[in-house]
């Protein structure tokens, strides 16, 4: 009998000890384990190198439960998932879910509570989250603070915006884990609500590099009732601590059990192709919950929007283009109004003509003359139209050229407004046929407290979704806080904005060039972005001699963005006349489709260059974008994505070759060549250039 | 030239130093001055006797600008106002509103700044408020404390309740002003969350009686858009400061210029019916927005209600009574269910055999398994109801007997919820014809942070009442900041609890006799109150012997506290069992209007008795309702309110001869007499007792 108990002990040692779980390739482990006051924690390996050194997890709860130390291993489970499912939308039409799975079930026996943990190792990466098993002794709680650590193996290259409850609309910073510090940033750069949370706190996604060529992405998935999780970095031992945005009153998420967290992400691989490539973040969230997803269909569309960006005209009906011009509050009509009947009657005549799904207005209901900056509760209806601007008139044009209007609602941050007047604006929707939605949250949220990425914003970006879903209505959000996969969920949320957009190039300092080359490294991981790529008249001097603003970019990668920016929505930002001006260029920006059958990532590195080809999901056309940072490129590819026995038409525009993004962004070539999938082409891109192709079976 | 210069500077020394105005009596006088560090201040005589002593008034703001010194006047006005308009509803069917008000516009020249302050001063009493000019620097504004003076002149008796920011629903406390102390308070009262703020402060309406026999009532009319003021006392010198409600993070209200506070309010008189026939509150406040008021009708109802207050039946559908059910997720029929189709078909059947106006139905729709004491934020969803509540069959069946269901929507404090779901809710009230919804909100509020008596909830209260009318709906808010006369602004909203109702009686210490002869020196002086009177199984022992709560009046004062507790919306709160058992007594609730053309209190001392006399609206016929506290009372009245040449029966629902609140409270004798104006009557009131009496003219 005593060698049997010893053998039982041991066992239960080994349980305690280590457990471990490999992604289904064996190239990536996840080692768990229990110190020896029953912390729990965790560290990675990539083939036989440590990625993540040893972290600890937990959480902390307000009524003083503290899930970080005292447990024991009540037991573990692994398993092996594997499957294809379609998205509704996507870079392509199916998509592997492949992953082993580890849970263990944690216990403080002093309390009688339970915890467990769960992981799942994909090839490309790692994933866990916590789990609050129904249980006798928790039911409602609420989580003080999550304790999660990354504790990186080395002084990684980065590239990260600070942690602000409020906003991501920060450019890039590029620096060594050791430099991160947001107390030197210049802020003076265009963001209207900022609420930086410390000083070495950063946002996820985080890109890093190590200097032995792993990269490494900590993100998080299914963000669903719980805050957004920011990173708070220890710049001496690099590691990483969870921060929670919080409440109002502190408190960061109030769950009952049973009940998950968010899934943090790892994603790791020694070739940067594959984080663009990685399913991971959608892969972790639940399957569509709309049964019917007929009515979903990606856009493309034109719209009054990027006219008041330039100055040319206005979202107030007064003309005034001051958000806060609080005399004027009788409506007299300037001129200058940019969504007027009869300018979105040209809008409607230039997407019908050229072939856009939808156009947007933007400034079409009352309220702009005093809606920003003062933290004020109600501003809009959602509802009343300024007096220029024929709801009826405009849809029932709209509709006789076979184009969708697409509805916009700025809220202000009052979300408490936003949601006292969702139905009935949803109702108008209905009315007039609407289809999709454009929503904006410039502002200081109100209920006054909270902050756009606390649980409570959470929940109400997922609300509207749901909301648009139950009334087959998409939604594009704008200074909501950032996807991380939900969209595989209620595929109706259809893009967001979420990150630094290409109007900060109108009127502050922009976006550099770089930009594009991180965003679909970290933003994009978790959702299409409404980027508005696009624009043609790329010197903001075009409208006003005096300005200094310019896009950072060629217009040849303004058009190779349709490409390397994933979205199933995709606007041509710039304003019908300056499209008229290059219609051959234009022609690309006609061709590309916003959905996908199949995506080739063939070169790849944050903050330098993207090189992506896509098939239609509707045709055996590919088309390709390659964009580049500040500095010119040349490369060669081969174009082995093509199918193997067909001949393709490729229209190449490419930046001229006295293009330069600063000096001369507007220079382009077109040319139209025969290729194969054995071919190769030469692309040669400008400082802060690009290149769009597409290809058209011709046999 | 220089006489001139002298005289005008006498002139502005005389406007600084000293403004007065007057009632239009001439028995109460306010006056006004600045002291020699520019801080206003105001003290009031009554003839020629101080009754509030130098006060100071002022605000402070967030941005740190302070309004409580350094002010000049820069001009004064006086004007008097008098007319008489018709309430929807009422005491009586013409009110006068007759003052005399005093406009003193003050400016801070260092920040060249500006506040008025408006005194008017009615016979009966007298208030101000602050008014925020529009003006160059000041816009957009956060107040962070209002520091309104009240300061007595003596040791006063006082009714009060704590300052909670939560709840009203306390019983009152009869002291000296140096004896208010929260902290001595038995605080296990029944009540479900408690937010009380300080040791000396106290809730307002505040009644008080000076030694010399002043009756004082502080209170504030038109709380509309900013937090509910409590009052802050300094035990020592008997001088209150206004406390405003906070925010979830402290701050008090967010105002724009031209704007408002409410009125802060003092009736004054040596006569305390003048206080209960004081239409001061109503006066202050704006007159009716809805131009159609024809749908806005007094209500006499019964509903399923009081029978789970009793344990009869329950709110869930389960039948546990377990408000935390969190484990009966399922949907299991108990048969203890009180919201069945069954159940409120047999209370129709009842409400239109005694012609009651509606039926109001709680515990009709699914979530009350698990709706309080958890924060939780999603309970009810205000449209799906219970599998055996029948919404079609019910509202049919009540159309077919002429009787009107009335709506519940109980918010469990989570307005963010109830505002989402408000416009579907209405859908439903509109798709099935209830012209009304009772509201509760018991629970802390969500937007988490928030309190009841926070400006958002002020907001979210009047939203609601602005929405409803929109509609065409009333409402009869429970558990909501109490009313401050907006009723006149708002009709619909035809009553609210917002003070310890009747249903206290059932389950816990409850209400003591002299509970109804001060709220309507009180919480009534704001709006109608929803108080649930007609109890006559008056002991809980009647439905389980080992009970020991019981309603703390005698089943006549049940009767009389139709007429003493004025409110259009009135319940007979017993089960219809009960009533069938005393049909006699019964008949008076009955026959009692719940709308007036005139009103004459004929006695009344705050915490003792209160005699009045009501003419119906519609008809020749007047109710008399007579109460009294714990002491049996005696006393003989003049019918002189009668018409002269008019013969009256007269129907007396008394307390039997052996009738005591505790001992025999069912004891109850009905006689019917003749009389006319001239004839005196004999009340008998036994302890805890009260007399109603109905006149009908005979010739």
């Amino acid at each position: 009998m005593k060698k049997i108990q010893i053998l039982v002990l041991l066992f239960l040692v080994s349980v305690v000890n280590a457990q471990k779980v490999q992604s289904p390739s064996k190239s990536l482990t996840v080692n768990f384990g229990l110190d020896n006051e029953g912390k729990p924690n965790y560290y990675v390996t990539l083939k036989d190198k440590k990625v993540v050194n040893q972290s600890f997890l937990g959480l902390k709860l307000k009524d003083g439960t503290d899930f970080t130390k005292g447990f024991t291993v009540e037991n573990s489970n692994t398993s092996t998932f594997d499957e294809v499912w379609k998205p509704v939308l996507g870079e392509q039409s199916a998509i592997r879910n492949n992953y082993n799975e580890l849970v263990i079930t944690l216990v403080q026996k002093a309390n009688d509570k339970k915890l467990s943990i769960i992981f799942r190792v994909f090839d490309e990466g790692v994933a866990f989250r916590y789990s609050f098993p129904k249980q006798p002794n928790l039911n409602y709680f609420v989580i003080s603070d999550e304790v999660s650590e990354f504790n990186l193996t080395g002084n990684h290259n980065s590239f990260w915006i600070p942690g602000d409850f409020d906003s991501q609309e920060y450019e890039y910073n590029e620096t060594l884990l050791s430099d991160i510090d947001t107390q030197k940033l210049n802020l003076n750069n265009g963001i209207g609500v900022k609420s930086i949370s410390g000083k070495h706190v950063v946002q996820s996604p985080l890109m890093m590099k190590s200097k032995d060529g792993v990269y490494l992405n900590i993100f998080e998935a299914a963000v669903v009732d719980y805050p957004v999780m920011h990173l708070n970095l220890d710049t001496k031992t690099f590691g990483f601590t969870s921060l929670l945005v919080p409440n109002a009153i502190g408190d960061k998420a109030y769950l009952r059990t049973p009940s998950v967290s968010p899934w943090r992400t790892i994603i790791i691989s020694t070739d940067a192709r594959d984080i663009l490539n990685s399913k991971m973040i959608l892969n972790l969230n639940e399957p569509s919950k709309i049964e019917d997803t007929s009515w979903i269909k990606p856009m493309k569309y034109v719209g009054i929007w990027w006219e008041m960006h330039v100055g040319k005209s206005t979202w107030d009906y007064a003309g005034s283009q001051n958000a806060q011009n609080t005399e004027s509050r009788e409506l007299i009509a300037s001129g200058k109004h940019g969504a007027t009947t009869e300018n979105t009657m040209r809008y409607i005549d230039f997407a019908a003509k050229h072939g856009f799904d939808g156009v947007l207005v933007e400034g079409w209901n009352v309220g702009w003359e005093d809606w920003f900056g003062n933290w004020k509760e109600d501003v809009f209806d959602f509802i009343t139209p300024y007096p220029d601007f024929d709801l009826k008139a405009v849809n029932d044009y709209a509709k006789s050229k076979g184009v969708k209007m697409i509805m916009h609602h700025e809220t202000s941050g009052s979300v408490a407004n936003y949601e006292r007047h969702l139905d009935r604006a949803m109702d108008l929707m209905k009315q007039y046929g609407y289809p999709a939605v454009k929503s904006g949250y410039v502002g200081k949220i109100i209920p006054r407290g909270e902050f756009h990425d606390g649980q409570t914003m959470v929940n109400h970006f997922n609300f509207v979704a749901k909301r648009m879903a139950d009334n087959k209505l998409m939604v594009n959000s704008h200074e909501s806080s950032r996807p991380t996969g939900y969209h595989r969920t209620y595929p109706n949320y259809i893009a967001a904005e979420a990150a630094r957009g290409n109007e900060f190039n109108a009127w502050s300092n922009g976006n550099p060039p770089m930009h594009e080359t991180i965003l679909p490294f970290t933003r994009l991981l978790g959702g299409p972005m409404d980027y508005t790529p696009g624009i043609f008249e790329i010197k903001m001097s075009f409208y006003d001699k005096t300005k200094k603003e310019q896009v950072h970019t060629t217009l040849a990668k303004q058009l190779a963005l349709y490409v390397t920016m994933y979205s199933p929505l995709q606007m041509a930002a710039d304003l019908p006349e300056n499209y008229e001006k290059h219609l051959d260029a234009f022609q690309f920006i006609k061709d590309v489709p916003a959905d996908w059958q199949e995506t080739k990532y063939i070169e790849a590195e944050p903050g330098d260059y993207i090189t992506v080809a896509r098939k239609d999901k509707k045709s055996e056309k590919w088309f390709l974008g390659a964009i580049t940072d500040e500095n010119a490129r040349q490369t060669e590819i081969i174009l082995d994505f093509l199918s193997p026995n067909k001949k393709y038409e490729a229209v190449i525009y490419q930046d001229g070759k006295d293009a330069d993004w600063e000096k001369n962004p507007k220079s382009y070539a077109i040319k139209t060549i025969q290729v194969t999938s054995k071919s190769k082409i030469k692309l040669l891109l400008a400082k802060g250039g690009g290149t769009a192709i597409s290809f058209k079976p011709i046999n």
